[in-house]
């Protein structure tokens, strides 16, 4: 099972709208990478409005791969954080430092415009 | 296995990408329109760029799905039709007529916000 990744312009979107299992995660990191090369993209959206539980072994895959997409010149929101989510990650000690976060998926994409804009 | 559906303003965004079986067609089928529904969608972007085979039930599916989607008042766009998806379709005698078709994403959601705009 793979996550689509969806082009609009320069940047990526991708909606992840089921709990993910180990195998799916790391496959989902190494699509977007190649997906961030293939286009040269510039921005990536990440949806997680309808993650409601995360475990360790996926929160270290998502704080991994958005600092690989940065360090490939590509800027990283992430959406729609749901409390519980939140909580696991300090809990867990994954901050998300200066990740760009929004309430929802057009709130990102404006962020992530304006980011781009400047 | 579901695909998933972005929500992006009052349109839906969902983009194919790997062969459908039956089973997951049919969610989708059932998805879409409850997306539509909750969220009084009056677009939506179907883009199919990677699929390059299309079998008799799925294209079927496809054809109902976007006559079922006029009904509940949403205009639809498909986008990204490759070739040989063209050439059965039309062979199946299924000919989507009336629905708006775009090269890819960007235009289809360009085509789109053309028509509710007008």
């Amino acid at each position: 099972m793979r996550i689509p990744i969806l082009k609009l312009y320069d940047c990526l979107l991708v909606s992840i709208q089921w709990e993910l299992d180990d195998q799916t995660a790391l496959q989902f990191q190494e699509d977007l990478l190649h997906k961030i090369h293939e286009i040269g993209a510039s921005g990536v959206v990440i949806d997680i409005t309808s993650i409601d539980f995360i475990d360790s072994f996926i929160a270290k895959v998502l704080g991994d791969v958005i600092s690989m997409s940065k360090l490939m010149g590509a800027k990283v929101v992430i959406t729609g954080i749901q409390p519980a989510v939140a909580i696991t990650l300090i809990e867990l000690g994954i901050s998300l430092n200066d990740v760009m976060t929004s309430l929802d998926l057009e709130k990102g994409l404006e962020k992530l415009q304006q980011e781009l804009g400047e």
